[in-house]
């Protein structure tokens, strides 16, 4: 038998679809999920379209104790038309490789990894919400599943894929947010994890994200390891500045998550003939032109809310209020631009979106 | 029912023992495996030891995704007059607690975590190896289990406690190793994670370790995040130094792992008239003491091997031998001593074992 040949092993007892298309973020899975498995001596074999349900492993398994695993995050999207697409799908399984190479995880073949996703989806079409500003959270992961408490890499993995339905981020529309600029916990540091997206990087802000939260703000804005002087990103957001005319968003210095939407938007803007400047930036450069009354735009941007609107940053006490708090016209245009794309609304002429069908 | 009321399901199908003490090191389980649940409204409940077997997860349990765990390592040993001593026990209840707490996780209780570790030990003292040198390695860890993709804190995780029986770290008697000085590849930094013992810090390191390995080194030695100049710590060890009869050990600033054998040889050492000066160093001020012929003895500290001499340290090209690749005469007498005290040898003047009875 073809290692790579697809079985699909079909649930009989399939869930009921959220009524509301507003369940919590990440909370309700689908029928089906995708799994494929590795071994050193075989590659990646035994890929399945399986129900949803359970996974059982020993304990001694190293995502338990060594975190080696990474993943990814994206979202199908129903069109007015019936259709469903995938927004730059590649891209995300280009930056899965990406990160497995920094964990020392074996690279997935990309075209097959994107074929199955495509197979999965389309069995869970029905799972794709319709009302505007929903869409079907696509959640690739790869675990490393030794039974072996000796530190190194795994000889055995899982990649998995499972779909969940999420309502609008912003069911009333774009609402700018209150971000809280950390000047004591770390994220990332030059030759650490922080351009790869596996599971450390995360529960490593949840101390900074709480303590944020207790003061109001929504999330932090992470400064660089070495001298908390230089601008990275926001807790899953990469973020932009429109400042004195000028479009800026930190340079990818692999600290920072290289984003599939703050990639498209670089070209996107490209394409309406401005330019984005990637560069090192400093929260007191960002500070200075604030107090000279250039900073224009802010705004987050990753595949949960496209564009989040920053309405105010705190930095050590120094409160900076954004565009009194409302969005901003570029933000806008490009928030209506990409979702536009994604949802068939707006032609595609830059080939971003892969329908499944 | 007290929520705290140890249930014991004993396992009817044992395993064999193996044969020889020297099985790889974490590859071979007892037969019984410790478990506490935990949720948010009901705070930890549950305790059971139950046969050591699969767990069963949902595919969306955090675990999987942001890396929200902690572990601990420590060891059982027998004496010749036939009892168990753990060494220090109370000492990592103590460092999980603070390692949860930098990874928002609730805190144990560690005088029934350590009452529950003892009750679970008894029933496997026949896994206890005997000969010398060998000890039944102890992984208590918890995971978060919500089965939630939303990024953030869990309210559920499990607390287990796994046990496997390891051979001699040194079957032949010390052995000095090789060690690379790591310079591209970072561990941890100010306002991270490096002083948690935490999933996602040692698999960032597999990368370094595997290049280190391919130029014939045994490990990695880190420097600092910030400047890659101050010595840290190497891959699960802390590291100590004897420069022109100075005992010097990297202080604990927040990166490093508050190694509990590191912990024990400064005061053993103080017991010993010897003080230890706990600072912070930098890796050109070691190569130039090595150059001025005062560098005397270099090792590691850790759970797993105790002492770990250093006999060839490797930075940028630069070859330092540490005493002829001999095991120094202060190491060695550290490693008798502890070793002494853990299996019965040397009478426990410190009141550091705890005896499984
Ligand atoms: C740390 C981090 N930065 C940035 C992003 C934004 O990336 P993308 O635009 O690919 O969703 C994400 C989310 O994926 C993230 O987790
Ligand atoms: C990163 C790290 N440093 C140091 C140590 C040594 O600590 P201990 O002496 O408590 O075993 C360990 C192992 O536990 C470790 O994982």
């Amino acid at each position: 038998m073809n290692t790579y040949q697809l079985q699909v092993v079909e649930n009989t007892n399939k869930k009921e679809k959220p009524v509301k298309d507003q369940v919590p973020f990440g909370t309700t899975f689908t029928d089906h999920m995708y799994v494929l498995e590795y071994e050193t001596e075989k590659g990646w074999y035994d890929p399945k379209i399986v129900p949803y349900g359970p996974i059982s492993l020993d304990p001694a398994a190293m995502i338990f104790h060594y975190g080696q695993t990474v993943f990814e995050g994206m979202k199908a999207y129903h069109t007015e038309d019936g259709r469903v697409l995938l927004f730059r799908p590649e891209k995300n399984f280009e930056r899965l490789n990406l990160s497995s190479e920094r964990l020392s995880i074996p690279a997935l073949d990309e075209k097959l990894a994107l074929e199955h996703l495509t197979a999965l989806i389309k069995l869970e079409k029905d799972w794709v919400p319709k009302t505007p500003g929903t869409s079907l959270y696509i959640r690739p992961y790869i675990i490393s599943t030794d039974a072996n408490l000796a530190v190194g890499p795994s000889q055995t993995y899982k990649y998995m894929v499972i779909l969940s339905p999420v309502g609008s981020y912003f069911p009333g529309g774009l609402q700018p947010v209150v971000i809280h600029v950390e000047d004591k916990f770390t994220r990332a540091v030059k030759g650490g994890t922080g351009m790869a997206k596996t599971a450390g990087n995360y529960s490593s802000g949840y101390q900074a994200q709480a303590n944020a939260k207790k003061e109001g703000n929504a999330d932090v804005l992470w400064l660089d390891g070495v001298e908390k002087k230089y601008i990275e990103e926001v807790g899953s957001m990469n973020i932009f500045f429109k400042i004195n005319g000028e479009v800026i968003t930190p340079e990818l210095n692999g600290s920072i998550l290289k984003g599939i939407t703050r990639m498209s938007i670089i070209e996107l803007l490209d394409t309406w003939g401005i330019k984005v400047t990637e560069k090192r930036m400093s929260i007191d450069e960002l500070y200075e032109a604030y107090d000279a009354g250039h900073v224009e735009e802010v705004f987050g941007t990753g595949t949960a809310a496209v564009i989040s609107p920053v309405g105010e940053l705190n930095w050590k006490g120094k409160k900076m209020i954004v565009n009194n708090h409302e969005i901003g016209e570029l933000s806008q245009k490009i928030y209506d631009t990409i979702t536009g794309i994604q949802t068939g609304k707006i032609e595609d002429t830059l080939g971003w979106t892969v329908e499944v069908k």
